[in-house]
């Protein structure tokens, strides 16, 4: 096992290797930009991650890390033109830099480049396992325009939303990497399993960080989810149990709108009972390590890296 | 063998059969509009009969005549947003009915269902031929839209774009009908070029018919090609050999262009000569045919066809 960044920089070595056709030009060149931007791949990573913890050569589950990531970047990319978003890591959006067709019709092409990586020399079943997250993550997108315009979501309608949005594919991230080290089915369940709780302990920590974040580290401003009324985990429960809806009538703008909403999360002890949450998934995404048995090191490198993604400032 | 229109109906009640999730119904319901019209089905009857000319129940090849319906069905819909048309066959576009994220994300969603039908209990070439085909209809999609800001464009681009924008998908709807039925490497590339040639048939007769058809067979109204100047092989063929360009800057608009155009191609002899064209693919694709070898019956179902699209209104 190596640490995550050497795991991310393999994914990104393996990123600038990968062949697309020069021609047309102007569908491979905003998916060359798209898969350009240097995050810190997660999904591949826990692709790689998992396959090697089974004693498989990392850079042989290289296509499915990639399909995953590709997979991934095309949802941020279609996300972006659905938001109508004119910015992603401080670069212009694909819609914005070239035009809605184009942004449109690139992401198509991921979608399918990022399903002929997947069934690269892997069996079929990688594949459907991929087919089944991605059905996932679209409802799980829907869902989440659809509480845009209700005022009655509940805090279960909530988890099943972020379950499929972002736990299906970092179950599936991590799934897939022990399907190709041909692993039993109980064993990709764990590691599916331990992906989705993951999962679900990084968007509650997005939630948190959105509101009690420090801007410097967090690198967006603190309070967008209060300005645009997020149907956040936070906002659902003080809708339920404390005075939003009165607060909110008060038509406070900017700044004054995000301390008064923040000031009723902390009142109602929100801000503590989101972290023991994530500490919740957190635990059980380790659990699923400890059903899995494996050796120390790769055992230890799965509870890490969920104990870092509960204590992450950006 | 049955009729084309016998076909049709098999893949029309499996559409209707076909179980979708009710929720998210904002996903799922503008999916089934979208399968809903009944156009044709060209593709999947070539599935069907592909599979069956070579002995197979086309029951057994259901899903995949499906599967290709269903990737059409979503070219449509994201071409319609990118083209921002606001109907298709007499109903509201899915981006003008609900709006465009939902047109854009149902799309993704036609994409990923049309992949899970390719795969199921088929061998996985069947997935990666689907998948190439995939890659060359955005590829032609692009070339068409670059085409559109370009006044060069050369015949053999034109040629090349269609082969692979309407090409492409005819090919593999033919070829996965045969690998369906467990076919050699060779029969299924002969079923692919017969899609081709008829695919090839199929868009310069359309073309044709834009011009020169019956407005009360065909349709839509007759000329808007012309008025949306779209590179045609008639205008390709007249921007290089006649006066087209003089008679653009005349700035006609409305009849008086599409009749001054039409007269040219019609000076330039371009209207016998196109179905000369149209005939020559139409042969190629019955050269397929014959050297496929099929029964008698069988080999006569898709001469027929050919013959049929060299012949359309509409």
């Amino acid at each position: 096992m190596v640490s995550p960044e050497k795991y991310a920089a393999m994914v990104n070595e393996a990123i600038d290797r990968l062949e697309l056709p020069a021609q047309p030009a102007g569908l491979y060149e905003p998916i060359r930009y798209a898969l350009s931007q240097r995050g810190k791949r997660i999904r591949p990573v826990f692709t790689l991650a998992a396959a090697q913890s089974l004693g498989f050569d990392p850079q042989e589950a290289m296509s499915q890390a990639l399909g995953v990531e590709m997979f991934h970047n095309f949802t941020l990319l279609h996300d972006d033109v659905m938001d109508n978003s004119d910015t992603r890591h401080g670069r212009p959006t694909v819609h914005r830099r070239w035009n809605l067709p184009t942004a449109i019709l690139s992401g198509d092409a991921m979608l399918t480049l990022a399903g002929q990586l997947m069934g690269t020399d892997a069996p079929y079943p990688i594949v459907e396992c991929f087919n089944h997250a991605a059905m996932e993550v679209y409802e799980g997108q829907q869902y989440d325009m659809d509480f845009e315009s209700r005022d009655d979501v509940t805090e279960g309608e909530y988890l099943m939303m972020i379950s499929k949005k972002t736990g299906a594919l970092l179950g599936a991230a991590c799934q897939i990497g022990a399907l190709r080290a041909a692993a039993s089915e109980e064993t990709a369940r764990d590691f599916y399993q331990f992906g989705m709780n993951y999962g679900l302990a990084f968007q509650l920590r997005d939630d948190y960080l959105d509101t009690f974040g420090d801007a410097a580290t967090f690198g967006k401003p603190i309070g967008g989810d209060i300005l645009n009324e997020k149907k956040t985990w936070l906002w659902i429960k003080a809708m339920k149990e404390g005075n939003l809806a009165q607060i909110l009538a008060k038509g406070l703008q900017g700044q004054d709108k995000i301390n008064a909403v923040r000031a009723e999360y902390q009142r109602l002890g929100l801000d503590t009972e989101i972290e023991r949450h994530i500490q919740h998934y957190i635990d059980a995404a380790n659990d699923c390590i400890t059903r899995l048995s494996l050796p120390a090191e790769e055992a230890a490198f799965f509870t890490s890296m969920a104990a870092s993604s509960a204590l992450r400032r950006k």
